[in-house]
Order: structure tokens, then C-alpha cells, then sequence
């Protein structure tokens, strides 16, 4: 159960490159981030995989590209998102998820009914699993 | 790996109750379930949780209410219910939400757009975790 | 969705002991295994961990003393054990336990509840996550 | 590694619904859950599920059922929640189970048990997923 | 429990793109899979993956950088995939990475030792989240 | 997202068992938690599980076997325990196996690889998930 004593946070198990320290292709790509996600500051996420340029470089571009609008538009990839996040249990993911779709116009009755969706197929997965349920015989569709 | 040996798959662990032994309440679920979802048999997940009939009206019941459009159209909440069951690795659930995207109308390029957005944060959630990232300090939204 | 056309079950990765190759250690684990759970054949399991027989080993040991009943009883043990698999999605795992439970007298009933609370607090556990519900500040039990 | 800075403690991603603001479906809904888990304070869960009272209501009235004591007693089903949010990793979860199970009895040792086994099956659950342990052909029970 | 009648397996949801039918940049991606893990065949990841060209060439790049020898040699890199992929319970994903730890050369015994380690750690998780183990606080490194 | 506003973090469900009020049993495994892992302190884990004897035993008796060398190095043996721990999300576990391969000579590069590979592969096996991809039919290895 929870304590009323105060006891310390963990942080990151590397040290963030900040954006005072960012040179060269990190500087770069932090100044995408902020200008693609239309932010003036660059979120922890990236900060901490730029402990390692590559990586921040890899994830970056590809995130760039599959949350880019298509089929699918920007509200409803992050809603799959946050869906991931939270089947995930992902702290830092939830939030800065939750964050994006209130800024892309999704209320509380809009968040609710997405988690209500989030609950129910975890609880029938649970089910499908639990049962070992036989796949159903249907037509191609 | 793969053998070249045919193995039995495994089954339900339970007897399903099929329609031909379905009776009152189970009966008018099942052609509840059939009426709601426009198809004319029962996916075994419902015929399996028959077994334990309050389970199959429990579940029933929230679904049926969850997946009712609102804020959130149908497609978009069986896109999300998609995205949580490739996230768990439900096999029986990714071809069931599968089935009904594309009834939805969703089409390789759409479902190709939803498994890239599922693969990326699914990598992120892992690398958020694996790092420990810290938490942005946002303005309220 | 389900093909009508018979595919190959994959099988494990590594080659079982059969019984009727099993020698020394190994022998003496299988013995124990099928005395300690009144069993008359070596579930695939137990073969599978013989290609390492040290693995075989401590899983062996650790499960026995863990499944001995103590303020927990065996079918409760059993039913956890089901639980976690069923959270877990693993199939032959799910499989072996509902024998468990149903050799230790659990009905379609127990088994039905023992789902509903299953698929309820994997909901709930979603729920938690993807609002990041604050930690309760409740006294000391 | 752990911190010895203070950072803040990420919070609910949407505003509470305090007791003392609660009126009407939400006020009923929070005196049922205080009189059903005889508390005299309603959990964090529900005053976050409220922001969306739909959820509120289907939630609750779900728990509430699964919950009722039949073949499976309370402690049972308590142990069973636990078992799944540790599974899960959701602290939440494990917080509020874990106070439950001691209000019903439950000790160190008898917790200790039912973690023992929880351990026991996550690491058999990944060796049958690693090995992709083949099913076992055994005559239905 | 597992069924003696044969039951069909699951394929994909969506039709594989054949080699025989690859064009194009479809078909340049499969070359280079081909030749860059020297098989004589394209594994059916890609095959599926190609129903959506941009996905198939996104994880192809991806992973191609990924698994280039670097700090971590190949072996050690492939042993990490298929560590996660028996955490996930990923059927398709663990077959594939022991087929690849075994060609660079990893043995019964080494592969029994990574499983021993994935089962210590998947235990020593569910133990950590279900006592809510408090952060260490250690000196930084 | 994340407050300004301090709040507790929750600490461990049961009380832990510090180094001063060991005894016995318990007494000699802290010893040979510090003897074996070169350590002047007894970490959270084992300090809580001894809250119940036997499972502290159990589970520093198999991890110390696992975690001797033998065909995998330590480091190998830690960035696999790592790989898991960041799988999961399992945040005490992800500190303190970020210690252990930091101490063993992991950089921020050898660690930003293993990252990488990680995110790479909880990508991929939610796409192999997602589509239900076919095995492949390979020649045994």
C-alpha cells in the first residue's frame, strides 16, 4: 500500500543528453522533433536515446514516418498508441500518449470510451487464452 | 522450427454449448449475438463461455455495450481491440478484430498502417522501460 | 482468419527425452515426477527441459516444493498457476493446469468463476495503467 | 539506478471526480462501493474511472458481481487478482489486492506461498514459450 | 487438454506476397534478405509484411542496422531476441531466432542456459512487481 | 502527464527484513548474497522476499546457479536478464540489471545496441502476433 513517507524517484539509467549539450546530428534531430511535433521542448524519450545517436536516430526516423498521416489520421494512431501503452503498462508512454490525444481534441468521453475498448478486449483475451478457444471456421473475407 | 509432421492443434478446454444445444437465456443471447453482429453462426469464444452461462452474459452484455459507436466509430474501436490483441499475441482474438476491420472496410494499406503503429510502440514502450526514461514535466493539457 | 487448409503445428525447438532414453539423473527425475504428481507418463515439459538435464533439475526441485500444500492448498495453488497462464497466454501451460485443477475437482462452475475474475482484474489492471491511477494513501494493515 | 534527487510522482492522466463533487449515478455508485468493500474512503480507481461515469457504472457493477463469493470464496478470488496484477506488473493493482488479502487473512507466510507460486509459473510459462513445448496428448478429464 | 482430432492451423491474415510474384522494390527487399542472412528462401515474416510495401522495407531497414555485429556480436544479439520473444510467447518470432542462435552455434546446453536465465528473470520480475520491491538506492556508476 | 506537485511512491507490501534484524538462515544467505555479488549491501529484493524464508532461499539458491558462468559469460548472462526485465517493464529489475552489465564493462554504446535490439524485436513479434504469420517450413538444424 502506499506510504506517507517520501522516498525518491528512480531516473533514467543514463544520463539525458540535454539540449544544451546536443551537437550535430542529435542538434539536428531535436530540432525535428520540435518542429514536427510542434513542441518547444524536446521530450525525455529522446533526450535519453541520444545517450546513444543511433539509436535516436533509427527510432526517430521511423516514428517520423509511421505516425506521418495516411489512411489512418494522426488522432486514431495515437489512440492505438496509448491503447499499446496501456496493455503495456508503460508509465511514460501513457502520459506523453494522453497528452497527444487531448492536444488532437479527445475529451474525457472520447478517453473513456477509448479505455473501455482497451479493458474489455484485455479481459476477453484473457478469456480466448484462458479457454484455449478453437479458432472459428469463417469465409475468406 | 517448423515440423514436416502433422501435430493435433489443441482445443477449448471446455465442451462449447453448441446453437443446437443452446436453451433459454444461452438461446437468446446467441441470437442476440447473431442479430448484433450481422453474421449467422456463433464464434466459439461465446459458445465456450456458455459453459459458464453468467460468464457468457457478463461478457456479452459489457461488449455489446463498449462497442456501440459514440465518440468513437466501429472501425476505430475494432481497430484499437486489434491493436491490444497483437499486443497480448491473442491468436484466437487478432483473427476474430481482424475479420471485422476488413468487413469495416479496412484494406491491406489501412491494416499494414495499424500493425506499423502497434510495431513502433511497442518497440518504444520497451525501450521507455528499458531505460527508465523520466517523466516529461508538461504543462497541464 | 481459420484456413480450411491443414497447416503443420510447429514442435519444440529441441528434441525430447523420451522415457525410454532417459538414464541416471534424468531417470530418476522422471520417476519422481510421475510418482509425485500420480501421473503414468512424463508430460512434455519435463522431456523437453531434459536436453539440458541441469535445467530439468531445478525446475523439478523448485516446482515440487512449491506446489507441496502449505497455508495454500494444492487447488488453489493450482488455480493461480492457471491464472498467470492465462494472463501469460501460453497455451500448453493453460492446457496442462485445466487438467490440474479438473483432476482436483474444480466444475465448469469454479472454472467459470475462476475466469470471470481472470478477465476482470486484467481489465481493471488496463484501466490502472492507462489512466496512471495515483497509489491509494491508505493506512498500514 | 535510483536517484537520490526528488522528482515528482507521475499522476492520473484526467482529474478525479472527489467525493465531496460527486452527485447523482456517481454519488450512488460511490456509497455502493464504500457500503459492498465496507471502506469508509472510495479507491482512487473508481474517482478516475468517474471522469467517464459510463465506465464508472460498467466497471463497478461488473466487479461487483465477479467479486460475490460462489465455488470460489473471497480470499481466493483476492489472491487470484493478485496473482494477475503482479503477472502484469501493475502497481496500482498489487497495492489494492494486497491490502485485500491481508484484511481477509492472509499473512507473510501465506502471501510468501502465493508468490512463490507466481514466480514458480512466470518462469515455467517462458520455458513452455521458449521451447515451444509441444501439447501433451492426454485423455480428457 | 490437447485433442486427438486434427484441427486446422491458423495462417495469416492477410494473402503473403509469393517470391514468384514479388516486383520492384518488393522484390530488391526479399534479394537482400536473402543474401544478407544467406538463405534460399524469403521467411514468411516478409512474405506477410509485404501485403503493406512501405512496413515490409521500414522493419526490413530497421532490422538489417539492427543486427549488424557491433559492440554485441551476432550470437549475443540473436540469444536477446529470442529472450524476448520467449517473454512474449511469440510462437513465429521463437522459432525463427533458434534456428538462427543454433547456426551460429549455440548448443543444447547454451540454449539451455539462455532458458534458464529467461525463466530466472521472468520469475524474479513477477516477484519485484509483486512485493512492489522498492528502487536500491546505490551509488551511481 | 507528469505533476508538480510531490507525492508518495509506494514501497514494498510487506516490511522488509534489514541486515540488522537477520538471523539465522537468513543471516547466512545475506552473506552470501554480498560474498557472491562483491557487494557491501543486501539489495530490496532479497530483503523482502526474506519476509518468507523459504522463498528467499529458493530463489537465491537458483539464481545463483543460474548466473554462474558456464557456456554464456556473466555479461551475457546480465544483458539477457536486462533484455526481460525491459520486455516486462519491470522497473526495479531494469535498475539494478543496468548496474550489474555497467559494472560487467557495458558503455552507452554496448548498452544503446542492446536496446536497439530489444525495441527491434518487441516490434517484430507484435507484427508475427498481429498477422498471425505462418511458420516457416525449414530443414531441421
Amino acid at each position: 500500500m502506499a506510504s506517507k513517507v517520501q522516498k525518491p524517484l528512480p531516473k533514467a539509467t543514463v544520463a539525458m543528453v540535454e539540449e544544451s549539450q546536443a551537437a550535430g546530428r542529435v542538434r539536428e534531430i531535436y530540432d525535428d522533433i520540435k518542429a514536427t511535433k510542434k513542441i518547444d521542448f524536446v521530450p525525455n524519450l529522446w533526450k535519453t536515446l541520444a545517450s546513444h545517436p543511433p539509436l535516436l536516430e533509427q527510432i526517430w526516423m521511423r516514428l517520423k514516418v509511421t505516425m506521418a498521416p495516411g489512411r489512418l489520421d494522426a488522432l486514431t494512431k495515437e489512440m492505438i498508441a496509448l491503447a499499446v501503452s496501456a496493455t503495456n503498462g508503460c508509465s511514460y508512454c501513457v502520459n506523453s500518449h494522453t497528452v497527444a490525444v487531448k492536444k488532437l481534441g479527445l475529451d474525457n468521453e472520447g478517453l473513456g470510451e477509448l479505455m473501455a475498448v482497451v479493458a474489455m478486449f484485455n479481459a476477453t483475451n484473457s478469456l480466448a487464452e484462458g479457454y484455449q478457444i478453437e479458432p472459428d471456421i469463417v469465409p475468406e473475407v
